[in-house]
């Protein structure tokens, strides 16, 4: 096994190739060749760069690049562009072209430990000191970082990459091309204990996590397995670090979480649903399809599809950015009650027969 | 050693045998052999379930399980039944009895590091890359999980379970039963510097972490160790992931903290206290015996014991429910306010002599 | 390799010594020894303590220490003192001089990895299990304790202390006598996708961090590379536990960050800052220099140097405590504002013509 990093492979391509890429239109120099992509200040001669929105103009007009890829609305322009209606989604297909090498598998090294009735499928990369546990699956090009700990009667699916020291405890099930973040934990105990007295008596958490096609989860996050049954992460979630899902959770698919958000036990949050960083959410409620949670916001009751809210307790964001513009006012406000009520005690004074 | 799971051994119980588990009544079939329990919904024939409160009653209607454990008031029911004050606490231990595995040993795997006066129980079970500091003390019937740090000088007390990747630094003790989730951190360097000039000194945090017996610490936590004497968390406290115990904490027993709070230094804590999801607790102050803080609360002063408190800073939980209703009608008390001024004007302008 | 502890070297030095050492002028026995510091209750014989701030005396008139470091203002008083304008910084002097032991280099464990094209310095520890990157350079006197994990082409700088489990992501460059507590993870990738029609393409994060020389990091944090550039943790810079710093973000020299507070993209932190724990920083604004704001505060615009903010969303520190005062009387405030709406109507009706 070689371990070495071997040489990066430089790529290029004409500026055609790379809007057909974007399902773009060029303009100008379709044969120009670039090496790679960069900001609008660091890209250079041979490099392309980008403008995601067409009020950053003043930072197009003084790259060094030699193409930019531009929204649609952006006026001509000195030099080559690349014109498309998304801008920062062909960035990103540009800049995986660019960085995207070719995968050559590790294979095992001697300094993991592979438990028993493991199975392991072609082309993987197992670095040392990983842990797989007895009757553990891995599919074919999945690669274990450093540390990477699976527990018994795992499995892992194909082309997931699990970053160093990542747990996935035991019967856990990992998609595939799932990307997990160093240090994050699957499969915790979830919180469980059942009061007896002033003591706590802990309930077996024999469930699992199931983590979907296509997540990524990032750096030190904890997932807890069900108490009984899953908590389940569907396909194409996307979690930013640190964040904390309880037992029996259901995330829906294409969902995005900000990072150190909190679900509590049981919660069941839809599809294309967005959680700001450091939101928490009560366990037991449902967040409908499509809804949108205001950054440390806390959700204490069931959001409908769609709705966008901030808070705590959160309630509409509309309302809530206009409570918030109140806030600083209240002090003054109740000293305007006050002197209200002494000038109707004057009126009412005043009006009153003698 | 063998790291191998075994078979799971396949448990079964009359009704009758788990009454008495769980201090309980039979109603129906005594001999009736359980061989499992589940949720009401996912138990099938053989099985037990539970109904934990009175409201669940439609889902026990439809339940496939041979029998159920319920609350005392649940009126007669066609299927065997369990009769207790507490289900939940019945479940907990009715899953406790079928999940139980007897523990056998795996002894010291090869690939762990064990240094020199170290002392070490009986059938204990080192998993490969344990780290075993100096003159560490380990207890009998001990697991510590892969990639487990046991620092110089450390003590783990008897059939404690430290779960991978699990950090305990130098000199610092760890109670008998306790388990702690992967990857938490107990013992860094407790958040101490002395402003020298713009600079900061660092101040040696030389004390310890001392965790006391059947405490439970959920997944990626950091507990910090004292500057000077200990951080201690007390008998039988329960935490959820990612907490933040601060320097000189001290977390009276019973306590049960959930996911993401954080506790600044020096500031004590009682017994039988709860902390909601993401509760901040400023520095030097006393929470008292029984109180219970909302989620998402700030605590900037001392706590009376039994209080209810929620809200940043936090206060009255009764008050703020109240409170947080007016919230969102802030802005239209703002407009009332003004046109309550143009309506008083305008009598003060009538009434005045002209 | 010998990874025995050692002796402790036992320390010990004359109060006029530590006077010196601290700046400080001795008032007493100058040649009075000296053999360790603690706290005013637990200090014993032969020991020196301190005296924050003078209205600790009381405690300083029960003390059992030898000797006393106290500020200039304070009386006199039966026991050798040292007098100095800042006793706290004192404390950290003398603590350190107490416990600071000679390094004593460990070498390289034959159980950890080290890839090719490695440059490792002079009198470096590397523990067990730890992994080094192919390309990776490691500077004079570097403690990599167990399972450090060092990816490709990372370096870091002399003197650098990494405790267990620590992650430096490849091509990351950290700094000299930097402290990094367990289970962080340096450079982990920055949380960006570009939503195509309901799914989510990955932005490739090409970036790296960067930290400063004499940074200290907490045990448990995430600070994510840049997608393009670099990450930056300036020199001086001290977080606490648990924080999650997002990619292409800059914290300015010397600012101290205090437990799970989270900075999302691109945002800049000034110099000399101070972030309260648990509070959330939006993306892509700017915190001037000496800027302080309080726990759990959301701050969502940018912060102009010097100033003192709180609540969520931000702003003055001292109007949010007047605002913060009022909360608790709002449902007053409402039905205050009900009943003189009476009164106005009343005193309207009356003052009309029938």
């Amino acid at each position: 096994m070689n371990l070495g990093k071997g040489e990066r492979i430089k790529k290029k391509a004409t500026l055609e190739e790379l809007a057909a890429l974007v399902g773009g239109q060029v303009e100008g120099d379709r044969l120009l060749e670039i090496t790679g992509i960069a900001s609008l200040e660091e890209a250079g001669e041979g490099e392309i760069s980008f403008l995601a929105e067409l009020k950053q103009w003043p930072r197009l007009e003084k790259t060094k690049a030699s193409a930019a890829i531009v929204p649609l609305s952006v006026p001509s322009f000195p030099k080559p562009l690349i014109r498309t209606s998304n801008p920062y989604l062909a960035y990103a297909k540009v800049q995986t072209f660019f960085t995207h090498q070719p995968y050559s598998p590790r294979g095992i090294d001697s300094r993991a430990y592979i438990g028993q009735n493991v199975r392991i499928g072609r082309d993987v990369s197992i670095y040392p000191f990983v842990y797989v546990g007895d009757g553990s699956q891995i599919g074919d090009r999945v690669i274990l970082h450093p540390g990477v700990y699976l527990g018994e009667s795992t499995q892992v699916g194909e082309e997931t990459i699990l970053y160093p020291y990542v747990v996935v405890m035991e019967r856990c099930l990992i998609g595939r091309r799932v990307i997990i973040h160093a240090g994050t934990v699957i499969g915790s105990d979830g919180f469980g204990f059942a009061p007896e007295g002033d003591r706590y008596v802990k309930i077996p958490q024999v469930g699992i996590v199931q983590v979907g096609d296509d997540v990524e989860i990032g750096a030190n996050c904890a997932v807890d397995r069900a108490a009984m049954g899953k908590t389940w992460i569907k396909r194409g979630v996307k979690t930013d670090n640190l964040i904390q899902i309880g037992h029996n959770v259901t995330i829906g698919e294409d969902t995005v979480i900000v990072a150190q958000v909190g679900i509590a036990g049981s919660t069941e949050v839809g599809n294309r649903v967005a959680l700001g960083g450091q939101v928490g959410v009560i366990g037991h409620i449902k967040i409908g399809d499509g809804a949108m949670v205001g950054a440390q916001s806390g959700v204490a009751q069931d959001v409908a599809p769609g709705q966008v809210i901030s808070g705590t307790p959160a309630f509409s964001h509309r309302e809530w950015l206009r409570t918030q513009a109140v806030m600083p006012k209240l002090p003054e406000m109740k000293r305007a009650l006050a002197a209200l009520e002494k000038r109707i005690k004057a009126l009412e004074e005043k009006t009153s027969p003698k």
